[in-house]
Order: structure tokens, then C-alpha cells, then sequence
């Protein structure tokens, strides 16, 4: 028996045979060709089925997991279509007798170059797409079929160097009972995926595609982001018993779906779902949400042509409220720049996009634009229990007025008649270290707070959690964030307002019982997390959890902290 | 009498005619030659005298302002010694009969389009100094004269859209009185520049450039960030006594070269400079430091071929040490990556270059490098009062692990028989959040901090002060920021260690009362900033800061702060 220590990135067990993932040799032997006409026919056809794949894997994407994730289909599609790439490759084969595939290769290979040689990452992210979708136009002009990943037919578990979308997208959760990578982190996106599929994964092993055999009987548990290999009869039984009781687990875990989140001495929380688009609503509710968290506005802003109109927003927003009916919905206004680009707005190219023109800062600099969201909002209100929520607020300032625009707008829709709710909540997002340290001010303003962590260990550290130079320094247990959360929550506590968190680290199993004892009132998360979350936090006293915070508040490293928290509060899942 | 507000970028008034840096206008006729013989002979003559300018400023401002300033002109000299950009003018010239000027205009335009199509804000730069050094080249061409400010022969104060380094480094002293630009803010290059050079300067007016005419009587008031225009009688007399008072300031401001700092209480405080090369220690020196609060070791690894072997580090920090005598010098180690590239170390590319891989990081993930600076700091200590500092320490197993290293070293070079000083204190810069916010922790284990406040800034606001869409966020007087300042002294001083200051924030006038409130033990700044802040110090009594300070830490923004020490800290200068 052989242990793995990796990542956690997707709870549960999973026991079965390993599947390498490995790539096929696309090679080929003609360069040229006799008959230029048939090659360009291949080619077509090539083409023709690549799209074809294209368009089923990005509509079982959609249908599997929401829009947002299947855009990148979206994108590798207009490649396909893009005739200043498909008519340099046409030009080669007619004009030069070039074949199909050497036509292909090397009209993809002086794209790929000039991207690659832009020395940007987003560049160089275009490169990496392109060449993913030329190697799918390659397969099928060598009639080499690429791994299929939909047509495994016997339990397995995906070991691979990374997880590209499309790999992801083609998951049969029947047969994949999990996964295993080389790289990536808790927040890369194939742990993302993992925990919306509910599959079990471990990620940044870093060389797990090396010491596992195609084949081999493998052992993963994401809980504890633990591999096992070379698997003996009594590590086997141990965990095929583990595994019964996760299953067992499970089916409690449902029961749960309509019962109040209450600790072990009767502390009442709430638990919320994140959601990105209205689709998402149904998931947060069959999990058991008890409001909805965080609406993320921008996936009504990307991948669009242009700028979604008032009543279009309206819709969206009006159509969450219902669902949700009189549970409690907030809608963070449009958080769209840094990472984020969107065609028709114009951003500025930034050096540190992080650090940058983005959220609040950019809604505040297009009023036109901000001021149609917040009428859409506000027109929505009378549609449920809507909470209006700004991101990225570093200063008083901004938030005032931010605050002002609203309440301008609903002046003006009162002017005109039209029906506005009076008790319109008004928060923020506690992302930035200044408004975190600052609490005590805002409390006295604000009617909420939100804590966004991903983005506040980011800026709290000095590290983008995305640089896998730095992403060892993305420490949601580091006592400086805890301390920065437990501050924030006592200056809200003292004004008498709520504080929620809406970052990955709402939902994550070592942080809850600390978030439970500095007092977080609302828990916001991945549907698929937040009936383990009730499970966890009925087993948890809220005053031993307050000792525990008290003790973690004064300690040195992220380490210690989880050390303890994992000797305190013992989980099997 | 009219005035406009701007940032003030650099103390002390002037008074003078307003002199606009206006480009002139490089156009030509002929964009064939007949005689590409002659052409090409023009060219070179062109570009040979370009060569010699270049040259020129390069030593000027190597003189002027020491030799990291110069580095761009180093920049500019290889741009036109490069064959890539010079032969395809030439083959322009030899084999399409194009003239010179179109030669040269046409190469340039299509490697600018290139660089700027590049979408990346590093190969834009490369893009402005191109055009920049092909605007030389054309002018000789054409016998147009570039705008001389060397040549300028009457009192002015120059008035631009923006100054570059090449303009600053001409700038004659003896008749430029001072400087307005429409852009730029306090931690601008051109800001830097003014204070290095002593001019009164006012930056980021947005507009000045075409409210001021030529010729018309200006004045600036660089200490209130003031200008103005259309002056009448009553206000230059006024502003003419306040020059007087200030040079009669500035006298009396020598007479504190030698003098210790203290308050009107008599608590002593410690003033130092900021340098960046062991030639800047001169200027320390005659302007009264009373020590070195921040020697940056990166100049010694930029512009370079190659990495700097130990001893010629060695002897870098021992001349330091030397002439600084007993005084205390703190060395900070490596700080690269980010914004500071350096050729032979390979650095990757980021997104986020800010949140990124540099300084102790870096260094940690490159032990041999860093030991090789680490040995000769050791060697080097004999010779003075070192100090040593790490830059971008977020953890503590970050300063644990940089403090095991250094003494490795001291082991291994006692055991060579080499004497290294038993008494070197052993400290962190205080520039990432977590690590301000943890202070109470770091104060058990480091002998000193010194806060690092332009990357503090940055990081507790989220905005990169380099972005002009977010520069406003850059705000020293953020209460989230004093708190911060506040708390590591705090913890600093429980623990028996004292605390400093290298950040531009700490020679500026306005922080220097809450600083001195707050308890900073050790304010370091630019050489020329050291004997104003020793004279505003003597006006003010520790006690009343310190009820200052109780104040601002309870103040909700930056402005109200302003305010109320600007009420009550009155200053002339």
C-alpha cells in the first residue's frame, strides 16, 4: 500500500481502477498531395465533424453545468468559423499542394506562435485553445478517434496531468466515480467542477500520471485529499467500508433538505447557494438553500454582443425572486473587469487586472450603465426578498455613493409610477483588506456585509491565487484572514448587522467550525456543499466553537490552525 | 487671479514665466530619394549625432541623479545599435529608393504596431521608447531642433502634459524654477524626479497645459499642490515673501544638518535616506541622515549581464557601511520580479506581476542566489552597523525559513575562519497586510520592522497606483492604512522592538504628524527630504500627536484626516 497526499478538492470516496488519460499520437506522413481538391474535401469534413462535437459537447456542458462553464465551446466553435484561419489553411492545400494535415499544422503552428510570442496570458491562453481544437480537426482527418471520456463503460477513476473543459464536460458520473491530477489547487477550475458534480478528486498531486498504472485498482479520498495505490485486501476493506458509510451519509445528508441549520446546542444559521445565472436556482433549492447568497450579475454581461437592457436584466433578477419565493436573494452588482473581459465594454488592458479597474470602481466611472442595473434591481424588488449587494468597495466614499445612485433611481421610479419595495436591504462585499480593517465604519452605513474571501486572501497575502508560483500563499486558515473575518463580524455584531460569507471558504469543512465560533450569521456556497455543511454544523457546539476561535485568533501560521481545527472537530467526510 | 488645485508633488515656491514644452511639428516632403547613397549617409550622420545626445543625458543624468535614472537612456543607445531595427531602414533606402525620413518612419511605425498589438503594457513602454528615440533621430534628419531645456536661458517653470526621463534629466536648475503637468501623482516618476532635483513641482492637474499660455506669469506653491494664474499684484507680493521665507527656511533648515531630531517635547526620533547605489550615500550624508533606513540591493542586479558575484556585493555593502561609519545601515535583500525585470534570471511572465513572484519569494525558490547575498552581507558586517532586511514577508514560516538560511551561512563562514559581526539585527519590511496584521506574532520573532508603505497601500486598497483608472485609491490617509501603521507599532513595541518607515509616506508632511503620534521610532526617506522633516518635527509636541493620532485612527476617510491635521499642524512649506 502506497499513500498520496494532494489537494481536497471534492469530498467523498471513490475505489476503482485507474484510467490514464493519455493523449493519441496524431502523426502523419504526406505533406503534400496529388489531388488538392480531395484533400480540401477532407479537410471540410474534418471540419463539419468538428463541429458537430463541438456543439454536442457544449449542449451537454450546458445542460450538465450551466452556461457559464459551456462559453469556452462557444469560443473553440468561432475558431472553426474564423476565415482568417480557415482560408490560410484552404490557401495551402490549393495553391501549394500542401495535404490537409500539413496545411492545418502549420497554419495552426504560425498562429500558435505569434500568440505564444505576445508574451500574455491571455494570449497565450488563445494559443492553447487553438491548438485544442486543431488537434480535435487533426484526429479527425487521420480518422484517430481522441479519448472519448463519454464512452467509458466500466467504473473508473480519471487520472490525468490537468482536466480541460471538455474533458470535464463529457464526465458520465455513472462510470467516472473520480479523479486525480497533477496540477491545480482547491479554487483551480477542475475542483471547481468536481464539487458541481459531486465526484470525488484529489488535484496537484504533481505527478500522480507517472507512479499510477493504466488500470491499477486506486483509492481516493477528497475528503482528505489522500491517494492510495499498490492497494492491499485490508486498505481495500477499510475503504469499500468508508465508502458505505459516505453513501450511508448521503442519504441523510437529504433528509436534511428541509430541516433548519442548527449546531448541536441550537445556534441557528442560514445556508445559502451562489448561484451565476437563474438556471442555477433549481440546484440551490433541491440542496436545501435557504436563500441565495451571492447572484453573480456579470454571465448576463459575458458572452454577449452587446449590453443586456434594462428589462432584459429584469427578467433575470424577477425570475430569481420567484423562484426563491420570500427566501432572502442577494444580487451583487456587476463585478466585471480583472479577470473578467467583456467585448463591448471597452476595458482597459491592465498590468495588474487584479489590483485594477474593475466592479464598483468601473460602475461608478459608467453611470449610464450602473444606473440601469440598479432600475432593473429595483424594479425587480416587488418580486421577492431582494438584498442589493456592491463589490470591490474600498472606500466610504464609494459606497456612499454607489448608495446615492440608488436611491436616485428609486426617486425616479417612484416619479414614474412605478411599484419600488421599501425594505430594500443595502450591503457590501467585504473583499479588500481596507474595508475589512475599517468594519467599524462601515457598520454604520451599510445593512449588511458579505465577506468575498477569495478575493480578500488574495489582496490580505500579495498573492493571485491563480500563479502556481504563489498559490501556496493563498491561506484561507492564515490567522491574519480569521482575524480580518473575526474583526468584520464583531463591528456588524456592535451596529446589529448581519455578516454573510460568499467565498469558497464558506463552504469548506475545516473552515466552518471556525466561522461558526467567530459568529457568521449566513453561510453562502456551492449548492452540492450545503447539506454536508448542515450536516457538519449539527454535530458542532457553538460555544466549543467559540473557545476554538478564541485559540485559532491567536496563533502564527495556517498550519497550527488547521492542525487543530482537524484535532477538535474530527469529520469521516 | 485664478488657481487651480493639482497634487503636490514636491515642496517650496516658485515664481516665473510659464515656458509649455511643446513638440514641434517633424514633417517632411520627399518620401523618394534619388540618391540613396546620400540618404543613407544622412542617416547615419542622424543617427550618430542621436548616439552622441543620448550619450550626453545618459552621463548628465548619471551625474545629476545617480545611475538607475540614466538605466533608460542605456535603453535608448541600444535601440539604435540594434541591426533589427537599423538594417531594414537601410534596405529601405538601398533597394526601394525610399528617402531617409521614410525609411525611418515606415520601419519604426510597423515595430510600434507590432509592440502595441502585443496588448501588454511592458511592450507598449518598448513602443513609447522606440518612438521616442526614432522622434530624435527624425529631428536630426530634418535639422529641426528638439526643445532644448538645456538651452533655456531665462527663470521659467515648465509646463507639460507629462515630463519624460529625458526631459527631466535636462532640466538646468538654474533657471528652471519649477514644474506643472497635466498627469502623474505624488509616487509618479516625474514627482520622484522633482523632489530628487529640489523644484517645486504640482503633478496631476489634469488640464494645465491648455489653461496656461506661453510666457504668462505663473505661480506654483509645490507644498499645497497650488497654481496660479493670472496673477495680480497683491498675490505675487504675498508669494514673493513666502519665497523669501522659504530660502530663509531652507538656510535655516543646513544649520539642522548636525543636529539631532527631536520634537518640541525633546523625544528624539531617527531620520534616514533612502538609497539606491552606494553613490547615493553622499547625499544622506550632507543633508544630515542619520542613517540608512533602506539600502535596495536591486540595482546592483539590474542592467546587467550577469548576476553579481559575492564579492562584488561584498564590496558594494562595505563601502556603504564604511562611509556611513557607526551609523546604522539597513540593508534590504533582494526585491525582484514584479514591475523590476531582470534579463539573465528568467523571470516568468504574470498576469498580475504585483501579486506575483518576487522578492523573498523569489529568493526563498533560489537558495543559491540568495546565500551568495546573504554571504556577503555577513562578510560585509564588520565594516559598520548592518542591518538586514527581508522584503514581501507574508508568513512567518517565510521569515523562519530566510533567517535559517542566514544563519547557515554564518555557520559556514565562521567555520572558513571568516568574521562576521556577532550583533546584527535581523528584520522584515511590513508591506503585505497579513503580515501588518500579524505583527503581534512576527514582533515575538524579528529584531525590527520597517514598513514598506507605497506596497501596503497598494495591497490594502487593491489598487495598483500605477493605473491611472484606480491611482485615486492610493490613499496614505486611509484610516485602514494609519490603523494598520498603528497596530504594528503597537505590537512592536510590547515586545521591546522598535519600528520604521521607508515608504514615500514617511517624508511626507502631512503623515509625519500621525507618524510621529502613532510612535514611529525611525522615519526614512529621499536625502532631500530629511532636514524639512527634522525642522517640521521641531514644531511639534509628541503629546499633541498623540491626541492627534486617537483621532484620525477614528475617522471614517482619507480626506477628513487630511483635513484635520492640515487644521491643525499649520505649516508654511
Amino acid at each position: 500500500m502506497k499513500q498520496i497526499q494532494g489537494i481536497a478538492a471534492s469530498n467523498g470516496i471513490a475505489i476503482a481502477k485507474a484510467y490514464q488519460l493519455n493523449e493519441p499520437e496524431l502523426t502523419y506522413k504526406n505533406k503534400h498531395t496529388e489531388n488538392p481538391e480531395q484533400d480540401l474535401e477532407r479537410l471540410i469534413k474534418a471540419l463539419n465533424i468538428s463541429k458537430e462535437d463541438l456543439d454536442k459537447i457544449r449542449e451537454h456542458t450546458e445542460q450538465a453545468l450551466g452556461k457559464e462553464h459551456a462559453e469556452i465551446f462557444s469560443a473553440h466553435l468561432l475558431i472553426l468559423n474564423d476565415p482568417e484561419y480557415i482560408n490560410p489553411i484552404k490557401d495551402k492545400i490549393n495553391k501549394e499542394m500542401a495535404s490537409a494535415e500539413a496545411a492545418l499544422e502549420s497554419v495552426t503552428n504560425m498562429f500558435v506562435d505569434i500568440f505564444k510570442n505576445m508574451d500574455n496570458a491571455y494570449m497565450r491562453e488563445r494559443a492553447a485553445d487553438l491548438q485544442d481544437v486543431a488537434k480535435r480537426v487533426m484526429a479527425h482527418l487521420l480518422n484517430i478517434p481522441l479519448p472519448d471520456l463519454a464512452l467509458i463503460d466500466e467504473e473508473v477513476i480519471i487520472v490525468a496531468h490537468d482536466l480541460t473543459p471538455s474533458d470535464t464536460a463529457q464526465l458520465n458520473r455513472k462510470y467516472v466515480k473520480g479523479f486525480i491530477t497533477d496540477v491545480g489547487g482547491r479554487t483551480s477550475h477542475s475542483a471547481i467542477m468536481a464539487r458541481s458534480l459531486e465526484i470525488p478528486a484529489v488535484v496537484g498531486t504533481k505527478n500522480i500520471t507517472s507512479t499510477v498504472k493504466q488500470g491499477e485498482p486506486v483509492i481516493i479520498d477528497g475528503t482528505e485529499g489522500k491517494i492510495i495505490t499498490q492497494v492491499d485486501e485490508e486498505t481495500k476493506n477499510i475503504y469499500q467500508q468508508k465508502l458505505k458509510d459516505f453513501k450511508k451519509q448521503q442519504q441523510l445528508w437529504v433528509k436534511l433538505k428541509d430541516e433548519p441549520t442548527r449546531t448541536k446546542d441550537k445556534i441557528q444559521v442560514e445556508l445559502s447557494g451562489n448561484i451565476g445565472t437563474p438556471r442555477d436556482v433549481g440546484s440551490v433549492l433541491e440542496n436545501g438553500g435557504e436563500g441565495i447568497g451571492l447572484y453573480r450579475t456579470e454571465f448576463l454581461f459575458m458572452g454577449q454582443a452587446e449590453m443586456p437592457t434594462e428589462d432584459m436584466q429584469f427578467e433575470a433578477y424577477k425570475s430569481v425572486l420567484e423562484m426563491m419565493e420570500d427566501k432572502p436573494v442577494i444580487v451583487r452588482t456587476l463585478d466585471i473587469g480583472g479577470d473578467k473581459e467583456v467585448d463591448y465594454l471597452d476595458l482597459p488592458k491592465e498590468i495588474n487586472p487584479f489590483l485594477g479597474f474593475r466592479a464598483i470602481r468601473f460602475c461608478l466611472a459608467n453611470e449610464a450603465m450602473f444606473r440601469t442595473q440598479l432600475r432593473a434591481l429595483l424594479r425587480s424588488s416587488i418580486h421577492g426578498n431582494l438584498k442589493i449587494m456592491f463589490p470591490m468597495v474600498a472606500t466610504l466614499e464609494e459606497f456612499r455613493q454607489a448608495k446615492q445612485l440608488l436611491l436616485e433611481e428609486k426617486e425616479n421610479l417612484q416619479k414614474e409610477e412605478i411599484d419600488v419595495a421599501d425594505n430594500i436591504e443595502v450591503g457590501i462585499m467585504v473583499e479588500i483588506p481596507s474595508t475589512a480593517i475599517l468594519a467599524n465604519q462601515f457598520a454604520k452605513e451599510v445593512d449588511f456585509f458579505s465577506i468575498g474571501t477569495n478575493d480578500l486572501i488574495q489582496y490580505t497575502m500579495a498573492a493571485d491565487r491563480m500563479n502556481e508560483h504563489v498559490s501556496y500563499l493563498y491561506q484561507p486558515y492564515h490567522p491574519a484572514i480569521l482575524n480580518l473575518v473575526h474583526q468584520v463580524i464583531q463591528a456588524a455584531h456592535r451596529e446589529g448587522k448581519w455578516v454573510g460569507m460568499c467565498g469558497e471558504m464558506a463552504g469548506d469543512p475545516v473552515a466552518i467550525p471556525i466561522l461558526l465560533g467567530l459568529g457568521l450569521d449566513e453561510f453562502s456556497m456551492s449548492a452540492s456543499s450545503i447539506l454536508p455543511a448542515r450536516s457538519q454544523i449539527s454535530t458542532l457546539s457553538k460555544q466549543e466553537m467559540e473557545e476554538l476561535a478564541r485559540t485559532v485568533l491567536k496563533m502564527g501560521t495556517a498550519e497550527e490552525v488547521k492542525k487543530l481545527v482537524k484535532e477538535k472537530t474530527p469529520r469521516s467526510f
